[in-house]
């Protein structure tokens, strides 16, 4: 019997905000026997992410940069981060039935390579999702992020930006378990309440409501920002730079409305970074493997110990993998995004 | 015998462009003898910086960051570094005729207080003005942000802007002592030519004759930039920063070119800092006070080996301090800008 693989893939580039119509899904036969060294894997959480839009553009600088951020041509699949299932197995360490996350793609099943890491998953302890959201690069970034980037101490102010996205959600976590002062921002009512609410966030606000971000901060901040995780860029650096306190610090971690407008910039002002000597750094997951026991780890035990929460929205089915992505651009999603396209049984 | 102390004070506060006509020259009586604890000191070599603009403005951020830059009143006296002889001295440590170097002023004596530091000087080992200029903050600025915030590795390829100025002239020979491909630019044929022979810059460039800033750099260094040694801001920043490779630093010691002008920014592309995971960091010669011995311990050794030079631009008198200062603004100075007030001998 033929598997047929049904994945999604580009129609043409995507410079500029993305629509569903820029994504179609398309058919391929699936080899049932892998070949040496292959896994195949039946996806059941595939993770859906910002950066792949800049991996969809005509040309970014990030296209060179790290091959997990290589450019996507139409008519490919995509690979994106994920859960599975192993179906067949070419390599020693894995079995089918397996349940492994490593790099999958937008497809319901990956012929994973030799070569790629594929690492396996007690699907006993907790919800295999959290393998492709809290405790997969979502949260190796904010983990790695906040401590090795922001170097928090204990009484410090923290401001996250997209505060209740994938990744802004658990460093507001880890500051609270840091002993931090914690106030992130967010898009809508529900997204603060939230922030405030489950999430413990010492405060909260939504950004469309304030005409001026720089009195904002100020207002939430009156003794100044020690720690800026940034996912956003754009005007909110600018004004979370200026409520900045000296020897402030800045994860630059993501963009996410500039990757929509290449004119979009920041511009803090550089007297601020200079007299208040402020360090900006931008941070990749990848460059943090060696944290990836330490930190998956705590945060299991923060998980099981109900110190943390797994904030996760999730889609179902490969055919609303292009509007869950899209969605993400309209800040449709509430914690990490998420799309199941298997189920663990049958 | 009354002593009559010249000083130079401002005007009125300074927005935008600086002009000799924002000053005024002023005359107070000096007290011939100390109090307890002051010391009278006659300048003999006052520095002149850029930053003093900042303090100079009706509101800066920088004004609340350090007491060294606070802002300044019109009609104050305007303290600056330097480099003077002591006429009376109520310290145990210090002696009439002793040569020190520290916080003066922009005027012919300065009465230091109790408790500022006053450093002894050997006036027979080098050239007393070094102590204002290679070996004073900017040399301290140049040598700590280079070893400390751009941590360079032989080989690594140095972009400095201003290059020919206080702080970059430095920067770029202790880039050449630690084996670094070195590349700067300023403002005039003369400075190119004098960073290529004069200070061995590996290439040099006259950023005025580049339409566009990003390609130069690329032409410049074609295999990237792994260090950049900022002074300017603005656009050359973003162009710096477009060209820079994985892991690249830079160090923000300066913004010339946003000093007079509030509205010119640098807006570095985010994705670049992200995916390049570059680091960005202000600084400012106070914070680095503990490197200070072993700074000019090494310093003092390069200048007297000749494996050094210090280049200073030394004007006459302290009636040319308005003019060396709004000089800085026009790129007038070539190394180190300098007055000298008053004579050693005599």
């Amino acid at each position: 019997m033929e598997v047929v693989n049904k994945y999604v893939s580009l129609k043409h580039h995507v410079d500029g905000y993305p629509s569903e119509s820029d994504f179609e899904l398309a058919t391929t036969p699936l080899q049932p026997a892998p070949g040496s060294g292959e896994v195949i894997v039946k996806n059941l959480f595939l993770s859906v992410d910002p950066y792949q839009l800049n991996r969809m553009k005509r040309y970014s600088s990030s296209h060179t940069a790290i091959t997990a951020a290589s450019k996507i041509e139409p008519g490919q699949r995509i690979d994106a981060c994920g859960v599975g299932k192993v179906v067949a197995s070419g390599r020693a360490e894995l079995e089918e039935g397996d349940v492994v996350a490593g790099l999958l793609g937008w497809e319901q099943y990956t012929v994973v390579r030799p070569g790629t890491v594929l690492m396996k998953v007690d699907a006993k302890d907790l919800p295999i999702s959290y393998y492709a959201s809290v405790l997969g690069p979502s949260g190796l970034t904010a983990f790695a992020g906040f401590y090795d980037v922001c170097k928090p101490k204990k009484g410090e102010k923290v401001f996250i930006s997209a505060a209740s996205g994938s990744v802004g959600s658990l460093v507001g976590q880890y500051a609270k378990l840091s002993g931090c002062y914690v106030v992130g921002c967010a898009g809508s009512k529900q997204k603060v309440d939230l922030l405030k609410g489950k999430l413990g966030f010492d405060d909260a606000f939504n950004y469309k409501e304030e005409a001026d971000l720089k009195s904002a901060l100020r207002r939430y901040f009156p003794e100044g920002i020690d720690i800026y995780f940034d996912n956003v860029g754009a005007a909110m650096l600018e004004a979370a730079v200026a409520n900045m306190n000296s020897f402030g610090r800045v994860a630059v971690c993501g963009a996410i409305s500039e990757y929509t407008n290449a004119g979009e910039r920041a511009a803090p002002d550089l007297i601020d970074i200079i007299y208040k000597r402020i360090t900006l750094r931008g941070l990749l997951s990848v460059d943090y493997l060696h944290l990836h026991e330490q930190f998956s780890a705590a945060t299991s035990d923060h998980l099981r110990r109900g110190r943390m929460i797994a904030l996760e929205d999730v889609s179902v089915g490969i055919e609303s993998v292009p509007t869950a992505f899209v969605g993400l651009f309209r800040g449709d999603n509430v914690g990490k995004k998420l799309v199941r396209v298997g189920e663990l049984e049958g």
